[in-house]
């Protein structure tokens, strides 16, 4: 597996470049400066992490490959262990709030994602028209057509105690009813304390009412190009940076409280407002729709995985940062896979089909 | 294949120890420790499942392995075999009663797994909103939108003289007009004495409602921990002793007057009050919802093929412990062999793929 993914920890909101991030290919001349600024950094603040970073900077090939393969190992940690103890609903009940009158396919793709990445039951929160048609996609989806109801809120409220994470946005629309709705359930999450996604239109939403997750450490956002501008410009007076791309994913999750941010591109970027992972696993050019919910679906069950596991076993990480980069070195992985198959006809189906697999070789040991 | 499954007879409703898993990795003392109560239990009341138990126990593992492959037999022995001269039917019109507004897999899970183990017709009797999703999962299963209906019991009520078993519960929902709906089917069915497996929220209805199936010897209930504990709660005063799961299920079953109960869990229970078989086949530690429908579909048919070969077939043994048993040991293989081929990704769509090898190399002589 080629060294595709480096970390880097900011310190005190401190400003920081980009990563490599093709260690083995890295011309000398930006590995110094980039070595120059992470210097300056750790006169402020040591990590783990860090130190795995700085040794990967010494351009040693071999150094660099056992290095980075600690990332993995983070991601390995936080992976529940298939006993025979288990029960039902132990490795996850997941929920998407998603799925109106134009948009089905991608809360199903968020909800059958979430199961093959292991997950045990999933849950969809959709417009009651939807529902039919999500269902007929999945006999193994549990859906509720509830989302446009007057009381959807009370409705999704009744099943939250049984959830260990949410995925909120995959096909929800722009529907003010819809987003309404969206409004009052993601007040009960966060009093509830539940690990939060929040893709696509929820994004939309987030851009309008940024307070709703502000602070909230159990907050991902997975915005694309245009949703991380539109955030941008509703939480920070400045222009970005449009040559900084990590800082700039950084300075945003700094402006929302420090939740964690992946913006999603030809690198992922994952940042919680201290440190910025970077993640290019090989995927593919394809960019077909539905991606994004592949992403979103993994990312809930690990998010819970992770924060169950919690700090010790990612090495004082931030959990959420930790799931947010398996959960995207994951769908490359299976985009990737997919695409050797398929090519320019690959779809999102296709890549989920790969999901098994790629999980396998990534993070099985 | 090991030795997995072992049976013990209880005398006079005793409390007796649980089974032993694997015969073959038995500690002697442990042995004969089970040897000594099986010889009082033996002054009592002696039947040849016994006496294959108690050979079983002599710890000759050549012996071991013969004797437990007669309980393979016993099931071998109620499949009917596949003739040329057989009518569509005659193997099996299997009936499930559930599919609500929020769940339409677990009724297919259930129906289609009965058809794969050998029905011939499969019907399913659900809410009007669930009927279209159901039908769309697959043109094999006939779909009748009835369940919430005013005349539900009368519309059931036709079908059932041309149904040879019924399985009540998967994706029944809590609604109340469902619930009371289900309560006249049941004691219609009871009154035609025909076979009815119980699950899901169809269990929940019994905790509400123990006289439904007090004493109907055509009964069988599949509680997972959860709903087991309900059970127990709903019909016995004492606390549940937890460190001896045989003596559980032999209690509450004959609590319930002697009814068949099949407690799932890391290994099956299956007890009349009379006698606890264990069951645990290797299976896999992979938990997803749907694995107790394709469990509660299986044992519908292999009910019908039990009562129908009757006690001759089955050695003198229950034929519905026998068919229990039977599909408690599928269900666990065609876990284990969609596991080999998915791992962590496998879903109950990948398990029921499975049912026809695993029928194939578990029952089929």
């Amino acid at each position: 597996m080629g060294i595709r993914c480096v970390a880097i920890r900011a310190c005190g909101g401190g400003k920081i470049d980009t990563g490599v991030p093709r260690m083995a290919v890295c011309p000398y001349g930006a590995a110094a400066v980039v070595m120059a600024l992470l210097s300056a950094a750790i006169a402020f603040h040591c990590s783990p992490l860090l130190a795995v970073l700085q040794r990967a900077l010494s351009l040693h090939t071999a150094h660099a490959t056992k290095d980075m393969d600690n990332l993995f190992q983070l991601v390995r940690n936080i992976v529940p262990a298939l006993t025979s103890k288990k029960h039902k609903g132990q490795d996850g009940r997941i929920g998407i709030v998603g799925g109106c009158q134009e948009y089905t396919g991608a809360p199903y793709f968020a909800g059958i994602s979430a199961l093959k990445v292991g997950a045990d039951l999933t849950h969809v929160f959709c417009a009651r028209e939807a529902a039919p048609v999500i269902k007929s996609y999945s006999p193994e989806l549990i859906v509720h057509p509830v989302l446009d109801s007057s009381d959807a809120v009370e409705e999704v409220e009744k099943w939250l105690p049984r959830l260990h994470a949410l995925v909120v946005g995959p096909g929800l629309g722009r529907d003010d009813l819809l987003l309404n709705n969206v409004r009052g359930i993601l007040e009960s999450t966060k009093a509830r304390d539940i690990p939060v996604v929040i893709d696509a239109d929820g994004l939309w939403l987030i851009a309008q009412r940024p307070a709703l997750v502000h602070g909230y450490q159990k907050a991902v956002l997975t915005p694309n190009h245009v949703e991380f501008s539109r955030l941008w410009d509703a939480v920070l007076s400045s222009p970005m940076d449009t040559s900084n791309h990590s800082g700039s994913v950084l300075k945003l999750s700094q402006a929302l409280g420090n939740i964690t941010i992946v913006q999603k591109g030809e690198q992922d970027l994952i940042s919680n407002g201290q440190q910025v992972l970077v993640c290019n696993q090989e995927g593919s050019s394809r960019r077909c729709g539905g991606q994004g919910d592949l992403l979103s679906g993994s990312l809930g069950v690990m998010a819970h995985w992770a924060l169950r596991a919690g700090p010790e076993k990612t090495n004082g990480s931030s959990p959420l940062l930790v799931a947010a980069w398996g959960a995207c070195t994951l769908t490359r992985e299976c985009n990737h896979l997919a695409f050797q198959k398929y090519g320019r006809s690959t779809t999102t189906t296709d890549m989920i089909a790969e999901v098994g697999a790629a999980f396998s070789k990534l993070f099985t040991t």
